[in-house]
């Protein structure tokens, strides 16, 4: 079967790349080609014969048809401009996330064969009452743009796959952490900052009060999270396909504390609050509560606690404490 | 004040547009000029010195930047493609009802002076299981692509709104009940051709079962809370201004029964039931049973029975039983 990840140069799309060339695991059978779509792509990309790494942007209309027309069966879409980003720059957030998310969906309606896509939608649909807990049936109301986008192509996804022209689902992703590599305009990049920094020995700063709760997931969990998607057959998703994945809730705190029993003070002094209006405006309308029993009983997976978030970082990006070990 | 009405030339619009003209009755301010836009107007228009009636498309892109740059204080948007037939033809309901309003959005945010708009979205969001009550933060779930495309302009709206390029409101309506003139090509027009067709001495069918609920307001409600909705100062809003009107729940056959009572046999005889799987697909999909209690203590209102909605269609509409009378 051949697959494509959209965004696939990113961390997240060349994770999920690697998990499964090297291990499988998809019910629509064995991959023959695995599609990568990216602006970018590191130096390191796994050697593969079935891999095929494409530089083009997504929004691109030549190079989608051109991939669609090889019909794909399995298409993970996460392509996107991130948070802050797409809150700072409307047009560009609009065009890709939500307009060039639109021109893929009606490229699989007119040249593709009902493609299964997975698409990587978010917790910024929600947004305002931070103190209820969001239930499966609790209504999108984001308040970023970014937020809006996701939740806009996530209706599409649903009516696209109600009309039969692909077989979506829509995973709306915690918070992803900890993201290897440098700070991004993601508005909740400091997330995974204030864990990686500090192992680094570099500074990391916090842009919200330390018991602000964040609702998280490790790159493990989602990715494992991604191919169980891929997996789950519609019939028992039936119309809606949009899925609040069961994440982590814990608070900065808690973060900060465990990385200090599981390091030393000495790493987590590098950290410190830096309040920031504009993260502020974004992040603390997020709500941090979920109770998603759908996708509980689905068997959607998410991590125990801060602890194992932060030693299956280690583990993933072979990070030694103390690093002289 | 100037005051425009997309779609100024269907039922709804034109009522508004008298109403407007005869009584005021907005906050902003007196009526200087009002323009309606819409594909057709019918013969009978008011005559009014203030009144402009611009027969042109509101997708079309010339037309709008020349409306909007007169400045139009406030906006009502109720132009779209209908239920039935933006379900048969994707790409037009998705040109009008999506990307037009999208369009709108885009001219207000780069030459008009943050217009207040109210924007008539639908019942049709909802979709799914019919047993519940719709609360006020009950996700849209639409199962119909005029639903999707609605509920995509609400979190438009929203965002646009929260980023101050207008200042907007989107209404979702109940199914409007009685309609005079013809049946149209709404999925949901049956609910006002039993009442219509009889009364007039012509025959009218059902598609689905008479004891199926439906949550309908008469036309002088609608009228009455549009013309709040453009009242409402936008700081008791907030961020989310997406507002479940307080329809009225009754079923085909309570509608049926007061026709009766307030008629006689020999008139609701020409009602009968003939099953239609295209409607039934769609229309038994909507909740009809609402906990509306946003627009309740905003003070929006309902119709108390549907006796009152057929007593107010006859007034309205001048029709007379017996009609000899």
């Amino acid at each position: 079967m051949h697959v494509v990840i959209l965004g696939g140069g990113g961390f997240i799309g060349l994770k999920l790349a690697k998990k499964l060339l090297e291990d499988g695991g998809l019910v629509m059978g064995e991959i023959t080609q695995l599609t990568l779509v990216d602006i970018a792509f590191p130096d390191l990309v796994p050697k593969d014969p079935r891999l095929e790494c494409l530089k083009a942007d997504f929004s691109d209309e030549p190079t989608m048809r051109e991939v669609l027309q090889k019909q794909p069966g399995l298409i993970f879409h996460l392509a996107a401009i991130v948070s802050g980003e797409a809150e700072k720059n409307l047009d560009l957030g609009m065009r890709i996330n939500f307009h060039a998310s639109l021109q893929l969906l009606e490229l699989c309606r007119t040249i593709a064969l009902n493609p299964r896509i997975v698409f990587a939608s978010s917790v910024a649909v929600f947004g305002g009452d931070v103190d209820r807990v969001i239930l499966d049936d609790t209504g999108a109301k984001p308040r970023s743009s970014y937020g809006t986008q996701k939740a806009m192509v996530e209706l599409l996804v649903n009516d696209y796959s109600r009309r039969g022209f692909i077989d979506g689902r829509s995973l709306r992703l915690p918070t992803i952490t900890v993201r290897p590599g440098k700070p991004n305009a993601a508005t909740s990049s400091f997330v995974s900052s204030i864990i990686r920094e500090p192992l680094n020995g570099k500074a990391a700063t916090y842009p919200v009060p330390s018991e602000t709760e964040v609702w998280i997931q490790s790159p493990r969990r989602v990715i494992q999270n991604f191919i169980h998607a891929a997996n789950i057959d519609e019939k028992i998703l039936g119309d809606d396909r949009v899925i609040n994945l069961p994440g982590l809730t814990t608070t900065i705190q808690e973060m900060i504390q465990s990385l200090e029993q599981m390091t030393s003070p000495d790493v987590t002094r590098l950290i410190s609050y830096e309040s920031d209006e504009f993260l502020q405006s974004i992040v603390l309308t997020w709500p941090p509560n979920f109770d998603p029993q759908r996708a509980n009983t689905l068997g959607f997976v998410s991590d125990s606690s801060s602890e194992e978030i932060i030693r299956s970082y280690m583990e993933d990006e072979e990070i030694m404490y103390p690093s002289d070990l």
